[in-house]
C-alpha cells in the first residue's frame, strides 16, 4: 500500500469544511485554530485517514484531487472553476498525447487540468503577458510536479509561442478576437478551439470574429453547478451558489469558404426551423 | 499533415445540424435526404474541410471529439451526458495510468470518457449485468480502437470483478447502495468513489449508505448545460435544455469510525454554522 | 355552492396531461380521441370533479386559473410565460385600483394578468401594431370578460395612447429603447417601468437607453421554471425545460441628473465593491 | 401631483446599493454613514427624485413596491422571496375579491403579497403558532395599513381558523402533509393549495398525503431567479445567486375517487409515455 513521503501534496479537510493543501515537510506541523498535527504523523502512513489535533479535533487526510488543486493553489487570477476545467478538457478532445496552448495562462488551475489529461506524451504551452502571474503559475506547476508536460512563456500570445499544428487551442483572455489570425495558423486543421468569457459583449464580438476567420461548428455554452447539502433526510441545494463563471465558447478549425458559412449561418437555420415548424433552437436529434 | 483512411471514424455535420458518425470504408457512399458522398472523397485528404453532395449540399468533415462519440454512438440505454461524463472524469481524478472500476457499463459511453482519461498505461473494468448491452458497450469501444484499455464484463457487480484497490469506482445503476461493501473493499484507502442517480429517493438512499460505510469528504451535487444560439447580433439562450440528467455523488473512501463520521456530519454542520451566524449552506472558503 | 353555467369557461384535463379550455354551451360536447363529454353533464353542476367519456375516460373538470388561461388562449404570438406574467405584476407593483401602459399586446397573455391584478378600479392600456394580433387579443379578453378593465388601441405605441401619469409601463417589443421619451412622459414620477427581451442585445441596447433618460434602480434577471415529476416515491426534475424566455429589465422613473446617474453608475458601483474587497455583483445586503 | 406625507413608507436606495425602508416623521432625519436627510426635505414632494444628504451623498426616494417590502420588513424567520411570492399569487388564483388561508404567517411577507392581491373586497386568514412572530407580522401589516384585508391568528392551523370554502389554501409549514385533512374540508370544491417546501423529503412526504386526500392536478416547480450586472457594454450574470428558496407545490382541491387517481397518476402516465416513444417528462403541448 503507498504511503506518504516527504514533498507529498496532501489536503487537509477540518469538520467545519475547510480544505487546505500542505506539502509534508520532514519536522513541520500543520497548524489549525483547533491544534497542530506534526507532519510525521502523516508521512509513512496512507492517506484516506483521520488524524486529530493534540487537542482532539479530527482532521481528514487525503490525497487531492484535481479539482481539489485547481481550488486551493495560490492565485491572484479569476480562477477556472473544476466544473468548466473538466468540460474544457473534454471539448477540446485532450487525452495522453495530445498538444495544447493556452493564453493566458493566470495563475495555472486551467493548465494543471490541461497537462494532467494530455500527460504523458503529450504537452501544454501555455503563455501569460503579466510576469508576476506568470511566475506564480510556474510555482504552482512546479509543486505539482508537472513542469516536464508544460512550456511557459512570459509573453503576449501575438509574439507567437513557437508552435504549430497544435491539437487545441484555449483563449481565457480579454480580447480573443484580436488574436484569431494566429490561432488560425497554429492550430492544425479540424482542430478544436475554445475560450472563457465573462460578458455577453465580449462572446459577441468573438462570434464576429470566428465568422470572418476558418472557423465552424461553433458553439456557445455555459454551465451551472448546483451543489446540495449531502444529508439523506433533508436533501436539498445549498442556499447559494455560483451563478456565472464564464460563457464557454467552442469551434473547429476549418478550411471553409464565405459561401459555406452562409449554409452553416445559425441564422439561416433560425429561418429555416421556423419555416419548418420547428421550434426555434430545438436540437436537430 | 495527417489524412483519413479507410477505418477511421469522422463526424459529418449538415447544414441542418444533424450530426453522424461514420465509419470510412472503400467503396462506400454517405447517403443524405440531400445527395450523397463517396466515402473517396474524404480517404486521403485531411479532415477538416467542408465537402458536398452531388447535388452542392455541404457537409462538414470533422474528426469526433469525445463528446461527439458519447452523444452519436449506438445506444440502447440512458446517455451519461458528456457534461456529466467530464466532470465524473475530473471528480475521480482520472489520468494516465489510473484504474478505474464502472458499473454498469450501459452503452459505453461512459465508458469511452473513462478509457481515453486513463490511457495509455491505465485500465477500466466495466461490469453490465445485461447482455445485450454488454455486447453493445463491446461493440462500440472495438469500433473506436479502445478495447486494449478496458475489461468488460458480463456479469452484476456483486459477482465481482477480480480487481483490488482500484484507485476510483463509479456507480451508475438503481440501486448502488447495495453494493457499497464491495465497493470499500475494491477501493483503495483514499480512493474516489462517484455514482449517478436520477432521483431525489435513491440519493436519500446512497448518502445513507455511504454514511454507514467508510466513505466521507460526500458531496451531491448536479450540473445543468445551458446551450445559446451562437449569432453575435442576436445572442440568447435556446429555448429548451436538458432540464436534469442526474444528480452526482461523490465521496472517498477513507478509514473511519462513528466518532469521526459524526464530527464531519452534515447536519452538525449545519447546526454550528447557524450558531456561528453563517448562512446555512455558504461555503467555508 | 358554486355551480357551472353556459358561457363559463372550464379547463378540461385528460389522464394524458392534455389541458384544453372550453366555453361551455347548452347543446354542445366536448370531442376527444377518447370519446365525448356533453356539457349538459358540467352545466348546473359545481367545478372540481372528474367526468368520463361515454368510452368510460376521465377528464378533470377544472374553473381555469391565469396561468391556465395565458397558456391556453388562442396565440398567434410568443407567450409571455405565467412565471414572467406573475413576477411582472409583482415588479410593476400592480394591485387594484392602479393604471398600466401595455405595449404591445401581444395575443394578450399577458394582458390578462395585468388585467386581473389592476380590476376593480384600475385599469389596463395596450397597443399593439399589428391589426391581427390585436384582434385577436380583443376576442380573448371578451371572452373571459376583461374588456371592462383594458382600453385596446390598433397602433404603434408612438401615436401615443392617450395616457398619461400612468402608475407602470410595460414594453414587449423589439426596440423598446426608441420609445423612452414617451414613457418618460406618460409615466408618472417614481413609477415602476419594465421590459422582456429575447437577446442580450437588447438589453445592452435598453439599458444604454435607460441611462440617457430619467430611469434609475434598473435591473436585469430572468426567472428558470424548473418542473418536477410528482411522484414521491421517485422525485425528480422533468428531462428538459423551458431553458429561455426572456430576459426581464426593470426600473423606476426617477428625476434625476448626469451627476446622480454618474454615482449610482453600476460600473462605479463594480470598481467601488473591488476596492472594498467584496465580491464583485454581491448584493449588498 | 401626489406628495409624501407623513407616515407613508419611502425605500431610500443609496449609490451603495443599501435599501431601507423608513416611515416619515415630521421632525426626523434619516441617518447613514454618509450624512443625514432630514424627513422634512421628503414630506411635501413626490418620490421618485433624488436627494443629498448634507455631505453631498445622494439617495433615492422611492415608494416601496411589494417586492422591496418582502424583502426588507423586520422578519425573524425565513423569507419567502418575491419571485416565489409573485408565482403563488398567480398559481393560487389570487385577485380582487378572493379568500385565502395561510399558515403559517412568519414574519407576513408573503401575507403582504397575499393582501395586496385580494383587495379590496377579498381576505386573508393567516395562522401562527409562535407568539413573537405572530406580534411580529402584525406590527409589519399594521404600518402597511393592511390589517383591514387580514386576520391574524396566534394558534397553529390544527385548531381551526373560522373559515369554510376559501378559495385558495397555502401552507408554509414543516410538516404540510399533518393538515390535509383541514384543508380539504376547508377549501371549496375546485379550490387552489399551494405550499413551499425547502427539502426533497418532505415534498415526498407531501406528495404522498395529497395522493391520499382529494387533491388532483399536482405540480412540484422550483423557480430560480438569475440576476445580471445591467451595464450595456458588460453584460453578464452577477457571481452568485439565491440558489434555492424552496420547492413549490400545487394541487386543486377535487372531487376524486381512487380509480381516477389512479388514471391521472404520474407513474402510470411516464410508463404511457414511454410506451408512445415520447421523452420522459415532456409535456403534452
Amino acid at each position: 500500500m503507498e504511503v506518504l513521503k516527504p514533498g507529498d501534496i496532501v489536503l487537509m479537510v477540518g469538520a467545519d469544511g475547510r480544505r487546505r493543501l500542505i506539502t509534508l515537510q520532514e519536522n513541520q506541523s500543520y497548524h489549525t485554530h483547533r491544534g497542530t498535527i506534526p507532519h510525521s504523523e502523516l508521512i509513512g502512513k496512507p492517506p484516506g485517514r483521520v488524524v486529530s489535533t493534540q487537542l482532539g479535533y479530527p482532521y481528514l487526510v487525503l490525497e487531492p484531487g484535481v479539482a481539489d488543486l485547481i481550488r486551493n493553489i495560490k492565485r491572484i487570477t479569476q480562477i477556472v472553476y473544476p466544473k468548466d476545467a473538466a468540460y474544457i478538457v473534454m471539448r477540446l478532445n485532450l487525452s495522453a498525447g495530445k498538444r495544447v496552448l493556452e493564453a493566458g495562462t493566470g495563475s495555472g488551475g486551467l493548465t494543471i487540468a490541461l497537462a494532467k489529461a494530455v500527460m504523458p506524451g503529450g504537452h501544454v504551452v501555455s503563455c501569460e503577458v503579466r510576469g508576476d502571474i506568470h511566475r506564480l503559475a510556474a510555482r504552482n506547476l512546479e509543486k505539482l510536479g508537472l513542469l516536464p508536460y508544460v512550456t511557459l512563456f512570459n509573453r503576449d500570445l501575438s509574439e507567437g509561442c513557437d508552435v504549430q499544428y497544435v491539437d487545441a487551442v484555449f483563449l481565457d483572455m480579454k480580447e480573443p478576437w484580436q488574436h484569431l489570425d494566429y490561432v488560425e495558423e497554429a492550430l492544425r486543421p479540424g482542430g478544436f478551439f475554445g475560450s472563457l468569457l465573462p460578458t455577453t459583449n465580449q462572446v459577441s464580438a468573438l462570434l464576429d470574429g470566428l465568422s470572418q476567420h476558418n472557423f465552424m461548428d461553433i458553439s456557445v455554452e455555459e454551465l451551472l453547478l448546483r451543489p446540495y447539502k449531502p444529508v439523506a433526510e433533508r436533501l436539498r441545494p445549498t442556499d447559494r451558489m455560483i451563478a456565472h463563471s464564464g460563457y464557454l465558447i467552442f469551434a473547429r478549425r476549418v478550411e471553409t469558404s464565405d459561401e459555406a458559412r452562409r449554409w452553416f449561418s445559425p441564422i439561416r437555420r433560425m429561418h429555416r426551423d421556423k419555416y419548418l415548424g420547428k421550434g426555434e433552437g430545438e436540437e436537430d436529434a
